[in-house]
């Protein structure tokens, strides 16, 4: 595994998302790591990040962090796919054609949530990445993203 | 339409989701009209909801959205598909079993968001609920929510 989260290696100007840029300081930061077969993502929601009940994480915070999650998942794994590290050159930039998440249980507010994404196939410009999500050891929640590559020349 | 959106009607132990919740001061507190057919909420999002580039809305947003208005939606429909009135009395709750959110393009930030929500389905606790997210006119996202209402003795 290397020792830099994904998202701290996008280009700065893809570095803004409320959920994953480093330079959005209002936002969720979350960081990606890759060991060469999964990312993984460790963050714990503030309580603001309440659903309906407090105490629990509302649907979307559960979806943002998939989606993020997912992108940086792509992002990695095509790169190695393609014979790349990211200790070689920074990752591609992905963004989300489609997003599916199954809510199984509440996810608990201030407990460390662990995302783990892998890709379950690669194509020239597209993967489709699975992710779950746990607390505690239980999953409460699973997603599949359907990521798109940006061309190289807009991330450049 | 009854001039109150569905998200103020929710009671009191119910309204602090991040998304939707009108006690929750950090919140986007979005508010959704029901108008016997479909239900329909404006929103625009804040600069700091950007997504990778800035200048449109995070992925995470746009789910966020369509799973808050598809909650309110649901929750709408089945009321009256019981037939009552918002007027009659406070809306179910439901929550969210699943959730699929298809980018169709850029979603800006800045512009007032379009979200149109339907019902295709209702059975005994379960609505299907179909949504749109437009800007100016054109269709950014297409959504589609399965929600589950919480039982009675879990809202009163």
């Amino acid at each position: 595994m290397i020792d830099k989260a994904i998202q701290d290696l996008y280009p700065e100007e893809f570095a803004h998302c409320y959920g994953c840029g480093r330079l959005n300081t209002d936002g969720m930061q979350i960081k990606s790591y890759w060991n060469g077969e999964e990312s993984i993502c460790h963050y714990t929601p503030q309580s603001h990040y309440t659903g309906g009940f407090p105490g629990n994480a509302y649907g979307g915070l559960i979806s943002s962090l998939i989606d993020c999650h997912g992108a940086a998942t792509a992002s990695a794994a095509k790169l190695q796919d393609d014979g790349f590290s990211l200790n070689d050159r920074p990752p591609y930039r992905f963004v989300t054609a489609s997003l599916k998440v199954d809510y199984l249980k509440p996810t608990p507010l201030g407990k460390v949530l662990e995302l783990k994404g892998r890709a379950k196939e690669i194509s020239r410009r597209k993967v489709i990445v699975a992710v779950t999500l746990s607390a505690e050891g239980e999953v409460c929640a699973k997603g599949e993203c359907i990521m798109v590559q940006l061309p190289e020349d807009q991330v450049k």
